[in-house]
Parts: structure tokens; sequence; C-alpha cells
């Protein structure tokens, strides 16, 4: 492996590695094996098929500790927007993770080294060797400084639905009906613009706009639940 | 948790729980939380979000070092035989996990005990609650009870591939080609026996019929295995 990156995984990541060349497995595609018969190298997809289950693991684990009070609908909905290709191809080149892939030159011309599902298979099979390397404390360390900051940042809570959300926030403090009266409608049939309030114990907490009644309640319930939560 | 199941825990799997209330929590059912409100309990699925990812890396691991020559669609066509509702459930059954699920009356009367999507679920929730009191070792010490030995008896290689198995086991040596030419061609177009035998090395291995070219082919490199590998 070169050391330019070897010497980044050690000063970013604080990550050195015993066996390098399961680092080395980890970014060696099969268009490069076969280009280089001769060295007999091995592509990174066994290791990719266990950091695969590493990486659901680790986010479940974090997922569930980090928020006690969700249902498991919401931490399964927010599990799959982090586990994804987007997400993962994305902590990919931040890592600058396509710079070090090792690619045949037909596969390079193709563009390969800027694929997001290329680059989603490698962010897995880094987190593999690195498991396989050294267990699984050094992942989680690994995805505690790369991942779990942007969801905490809220990176991934467009999947969270605002009506749950408020239903869940509202219910803390027992069973409460909310409704979503429509109040104006307005505009041609093809073209119809819906306004609805939310709301709950006899008070209105929001109003909120759409082209669907659906997209209006959505909308109201954000802003109710921004309210709230202020 | 009632004594009984405890017992049966301790005795066929020398699990002894610290925290009881974590098993009892990966055993209650949503219909029986909802029936006892005064009780405050949580239902199984959080701790089945965790159980699902639990199992998943735990099944991995195993066939990644269990497996060092499988390349990774056949690592992952027996993960996902393994990790289904259909063998879950039967894991759940041959543990009497049944027998300890806390249900409502009217799942009950519905006959969820017996469902093998909630069997399921209380398999993964009951992996989830041990990986919380116990950590991951205690996980591989039960699967490798529960689980493994039936993969070493070969209950999922139905999974494989034959022609694929085939094809490995020739090129244990180097390269070979394999081909499987059509031999015969049998009955009217809608009702059609294809008949193949496969050759490799100049030699024919197997033959086998077939109402497609494939099937032949598959059914052809079955009988050549056998042969090879008796």
């Amino acid at each position: 492996m070169e050391q330019v990156f070897l010497n980044e995984l050690r000063d970013r990541f604080g990550i050195e590695y015993q066996n390098v060349d399961l680092l080395s497995e980890a970014f060696t595609q099969s268009s490069y094996v076969n280009e280089h018969p001769n060295l007999k190298l091995q592509d990174y997809q066994r290791i990719e098929f266990l950091g695969d289950a590493v990486m659901e693991l680790t986010v479940s684990e974090y997922l569930y500790a980090k928020y006690p009070n969700y249902p498991e609908g919401k931490l399964t909905r927010l599990r799959a927007a982090i586990v994804c290709e987007d997400s993962f191809s994305a902590f990919a080149r931040e890592c600058h993770f396509d710079r070090y892939i090792k690619l045949g030159k037909g596969e390079e011309k193709n563009g390969a080294r800027d694929r997001n599902s290329l680059l989603c298979d490698i962010f897995e099979s880094f987190v593999g060797s690195l498991y396989l390397d050294q267990g699984k404390e050094a992942v989680q360390r690994f995805v505690a400084q790369v991942v779990f900051p942007k969801v905490e940042q809220g990176a991934f809570s467009y999947v969270m639905d605002h009506k749950t959300n408020l239903q869940e926030f509202l219910q803390k403090d027992g069973e409460v009906e909310i409704s979503y009266p429509l109040v104006a409608e307005a505009g041609p049939a093809n073209d119809a613009q819906f306004t609805v309030q939310v709301v709950a114990r006899g008070e209105v907490l929001g109003q909120g706009t759409g082209h669907t009644k659906k997209a209006a309640e959505q909308a109201a319930a954000e802003v109710a639940l921004r309210k709230l939560q202020d």
C-alpha cells in the first residue's frame, strides 16, 4: 500500500495496520487482479462482504444507545439512510479513499474511480479490513470520527416523518389526539394548494401549505415541532 | 421471566442473564404491552432492531473464516439462506422460544405463537438481548450451538449453484474450460426436454436433462460434482 495513504490513516484517524496486506486487499478491484495474474491477488469482495455487516451492526448499536426513545421504525429508517450507497460513497471521498483504489486500466478509463457504487464498496471493505486487523473497538473509533458526527448534525434527519415526530413529542406526557383540519384550498384542480392547521389539546400549534393534503400536514407538523422545541 | 425458561437457557446453552429484564423485553410482543398499560412495558422491537444486525455480523464472520475459498457471491447466497425468516423461526422453535413469548389475548387466539414472522423476530430479539447483556462472544457461543452445526451438515447447501461449484472444484488446479454441449432435444416446443453433457479437459463428466437448457446444465453439473467428490 502507498506510504502516503498509511501516513494519512495514521495522522487523520490514528490507525496503524498490523497486517497491511488486508488493507491492500480491501482496495483492490477485480479489474486490477485480472490485469496482474502473476501477482495472485485477491479482490476486495470477500472483505466487503464482512465489512457490510460490520457497518450495519456498528451503526445499529450506536443508534440503539443514542436514541433510547426512538421506536424501532424510526431507528430502521435512520439506519437505512446512513447505511446506503449515497452516504458510504460520500464518506469514502471524505476519507480520500478514492485516491488509493487499485483499478485496471479499462476501469480507470471508464471513470470507475468516481463511481458511487465502487466507493461504497471500498468504504465497506476498508471497514471490514480494519475489523479483521484490529477488532470492533477500532471500527467504532473510526466510525465515531467519520459517520456519527454527521448523524448528530442532522444530516439524515430528512428521513424523519414530522407528523410521527410531533406525535412522539406530544405523547411523552400521555396520549394526545392530534388533528389536521383543512383551513384553505386554492388554485385549479391540477395545481391546488392546501393549507392545514395542526391542532392538539384544543390549541393550534402550526400551519402548513402544500400541493397535497399530506404535504401540507407534514409542513404544519414541522412548524409545530420547531416552535415546541425552541 | 419464567424460571423454567431461565433454567432451560442455563442447562441447554450455559446462558445466565445478568439483567433478566432485557430477556423479558425481548420476549414481549406489543399486544401484551397494550393489554397491560399499567406495567409500562417495552415491546421487543428495539432489541430486535439490534439483534438483526448482530446475527448478520455473527453469521458473516463465521462464513468468512470457515470458507476461505468461497467467492463473495457464494458467501452472500449462503448468508441470505441462513439469515431469513424460515431459518430463524425454525431455530426459535428448536430453542422452545415459542413457549415463552408474552402475547396479548387477541394475538394468542389468532395463532401468533406459531407464526414464522413472530418467531423470527423473537429469535433476533433474543440474540439482541444476549448481546446487550453479555457481548459478542456469548452470542457467538450460542450461535455456534444452534446455527453453525446446521450449516456444516449442509442444511443450506441447496442455495448453491452447481455449475459454479463445479467450476470452483475443477479450478482448484488452474483454469479449466467447461462446456455444456446439447446432445438431445425432445418433445413439443411448449414441453421440450433438453439433455446436455458437461465436458472439461476433453472428458464427459456427466449428463443432465431439464425443461430448459439452464436446468439441464445445472442437473449435469450436479451429477458431475457428485461423481468427482465420491
